[in-house]
């Protein structure tokens, strides 16, 4: 067994090239207070790392909200005389070099007589065979591949792969360190060309060339053909997990009898496929139910669902780019904002209540570590029932690309009862006064018949950046709301201020 | 041209085939007001197809914040009068049967007759070739491919590949009907099997079943080898782009030139690659440019690591399952908060003035539709103060484990200034108040000295639920700040409520 504290004693890092997987490694290394000699001849490498380093901050600085921690201590050297000088003190090598065996190799038996012997030299190599790798060493035992995927300070999948010569000591001690530094390692089994992923990539990537060579499709829509469809999928499930769920109730056997016969069609230029006989079936089966874990298909096909409906959202971000998905999305809710049925505001009757113009459903992704719906959600639905109230009034695409829009200036919440996955929530908006820049609303979230939250809300209304009368269009909806509101009681809660003392 | 009128004239769809591709294509149909008559002899088709509306329904209710609008009519069909009648007066056939070719073809054949000159027939098929297909019509130029992926109701990739004998007219017709719910079409220049998304899962899936075949991978093991590393990427970007941004600032061209030489390494079973010569290094150089469309690998690159950070949030959030990148970022926030430098609560003059215990950069993410920071972000950023306050004064999982927190009952905010993309927040933290079950806070959000908003907050300490005061040790460190914070000035805007009238 290695301790957790055995890997986290690495305190040294020598990194052997700062090209993009080496300034990678640096930076994941840096950030996780590792020290890290950069060798690499080029000049250049100093900014290559730098840029990395920038890059890998800014995306931390996205992806966590736990504090910054103590950066280790980069050193970029570009001598034989200062590299092996910094290998003396290395508690770990890690080896980034282009990929040609003979220079690896070349590199690989220079430096391990500075090396103390119990650092270990960990590949970068995308599949190169660790046993023709190690087979220069003295000590090759300490030597493993640690294939990482770009950006390599973002991702965590890491392939640790042995050779022949590789102790079982040294893999672990690998697996343990790059899990200290936030990755998930992959120890293979067994020695193999190209390892697991890169296999993976490197048959649809030869696929994909083939594509472009005979003119079926361009890298642009090969791209697309990825990214809309099977992509979405594998960015939290793989292609045995998928297809467990495309053989519906019948599971991954259905599959296989469904599809076995699809395997002898030239679908690929990869005609050289195993026999689906009953082994295979029976043994990928049993992988596959064992991954499941129990867990039925109607189970696996709502998580499914809830990753990617969280991996759209996220992709169809308003200024995250062109992903695709927010284009498509765009032309659905385009036909739900023209089909919606009620609320209609062409009777009197229907905007003399409080209106109920929005309610939602709170999806896994929005529980807290409390088991809760976290706090700034309830914003984020008040806020869709707002814009659902500005949508009803006239703000639509078309007056906001004219550059006039209401804006939030103030809010106060009151949290009175907790909310849970799939929970559906319904909201009541009432207007409580407005004038010619201004709206007072007070919306009240339920689920069935409990109040959960409630918001109020001061909107100001904008035009080109500055506070300006909304068009006459709008107020003449405004009025006709405010008119039949000014009946209604003022709702519990409005006008509140924060006090810890309490309220009457 | 076909005109948006044309395709949003099909109001009537009948679905050959109610499995799990038939089901979904109804369920994204009747979401988007289309009638559906489904035909399938089985007996089970109607709860198939009801399942997969409420799957509908549920990730919908998610993904989109458009109100719902009126659904098409759904009928169920067994016996083939029904069927045949229906298809009189269908303005879309949507075939989904098992892939095989014969029976599609029969089926085909049989329908014909009973349906009107201008109905598109569109298959469903993952890869059978349209021109064997429509061969035994005496229509062909009506018949289409038109492949949808898992889960049909979600997924926006379609390919639509004609035969010999389908028209141009028809083929734009497809792309248009589909465009309407919601679905991206990838047209294919040229017939071929598998099309073109299929060829390269195919690719994947045979290699993939090849590395179980021979033990060097487990099902999971696969899985994980995707969705930890490349699935990630594929879910926004596909292979070409990939790469492009593999090769650094050198692009696609020192990408190709790099690993052109591992094309002949036996990395994956497929060993029939096209020659990489100048030709094909050109050709590819140029699609994968005018697909970048100017974007520099530098803007690309931070476009990708949105697209990840974002992804990686979203997957990893608390109980979406497990996704993998959960883990992963689990032990790397561990590190950040065991590792945090300042601050420190150790000396009185730490905790004398206002807290700085959270800053955050915009990700593009969180821009609304105005160009701003969206409404809710700053209620998350405030969440992630209180919560770093939270962790200051003791409140670790181990205590939050233990059935006890603070919860937030109360919020009050301005809204001050627009943040933008980029820019960083910092926050100060002011204890205004404090007994042993409340917390009343006011938190200034600053872009440098510009307040852009405040939130004042009353948090009450639960243990199982139930209003309590909080541990010893923590009221010990809630005195302490208080002490100190005794002496500030009460900040501007503390104590408001909501009023359309000016307040003092």
């Amino acid at each position: 067994m290695i301790e957790q504290r055995d890997a986290s004693m690495i305190k040294q890092v020598v990194a052997i090239g700062g090209g993009l997987i080496g300034s990678g490694w640096a930076a994941r290394y840096l950030l996780h207070g590792i020290n890290v000699t950069v060798y690499d001849p080029d000049p250049k490498t100093a900014e290559t790392v730098a840029n990395s380093m920038a890059a890998a901050e800014r995306a931390w600085r996205q992806l966590t909200l736990a504090p910054p921690a103590a950066r280790g201590h980069l050193s970029v050297v570009h001598t034989e005389v200062e590299f092996f000088a910094a290998l003396k003190t290395a508690d770990w090598v890690q080896e980034s070099l282009p990929e040609r065996e003979e220079l690896k190799q070349k590199v690989l038996k220079q430096i391990e007589p500075h090396l103390a012997d119990t650092t270990i030299i960990a590949s970068s190599t995308s599949g190169l065979l660790p046993s023709r790798l190690q087979s220069v060493l003295k000590q090759p035992q300490r030597f493993c591949v640690a294939h990482p995927f770009t950006p390599v300070y973002l991702l965590p999948l890491v392939e640790i792969c042995g050779g022949d010569a590789t102790s079982e000591d040294s893999k672990q001690r690998a697996a343990a360190f790059y899990r200290t530094i936030g990755m998930l390692p992959l120890v293979l089994k067994k020695e193999i060309d190209g390892f697991i992923a890169d296999r993976l990539m490197e048959a649809l990537w030869r696929e994909a060339l083939w594509l472009v060579h005979d003119d079926i499709a361009s890298t642009s829509e090969i791209d697309d053909a990825i990214r809309l469809g099977c992509g979405l999928r594998w960015a939290f499930m793989g292609p045995f997990l998928t297809y467990r769920l495309g053989g519906g109730e019948g599971g991954m056997r259905h599959f296989m009898q469904q599809f076995a016969p699809t395997l002898q069609l030239p679908w690929t230029k990869l005609m050289d496929t195993p026999e689906m006989d009953e082994t295979l079936v029976d043994k990928i089966v049993a992988q596959s139910d064992a991954q499941a874990a129990g867990k039925s298909i109607g189970e696996l096909m709502h998580w499914r669902d809830d990753c990617l409906v969280a991996l759209m959202r996220s992709l169809a971000g308003a200024d995250i780019g062109d992903t695709g998905v927010g284009a498509a999305l765009a032309v659905s809710e385009q036909y739900r904002y023209t089909h919606a049925h009620p609320p209609t505001l062409n009777s009197d009757s229907a905007i003399a209540a409080p209106l109920c113009l929005h309610q939602t459903q709170v999806p896994a992704a929005w529980i807290d570590y409390n088991g809760h719906t976290t706090e700034s959600r309830y914003l984020q639905v008040f806020g869709d029932c707002t814009d659902a109230l500005l949508h009803t009034i006239g703000v639509d695409s078309d007056y906001i690309a004219s550059g006039s829009s209401y804006y939030t200036v103030e809010t106060h919440l009151r949290h009175l009862a907790q909310s849970y996955q799939g929970d559906i929530l319904h909201c009541d908006t009432q207007l409580l006064a407005a004038d010619e820049k201004r709206l007072h609303i007070f919306h009240t979230l339920r689920r069935e018949q409990t109040i959960v939250a409630t918001a109020e809300h001061l909107l100001l209304h904008v035009s080109n950046e500055r506070a300006a009368p909304a068009s006459a269009a709008i107020l003449t909806r405004v009025k006709a709301i405010a008119a039949a509101h000014a009946d209604l009681a003022t709702p519990t809660g409005a006008g509140r201020h924060i006090s810890i003392h309490s309220q009457s």
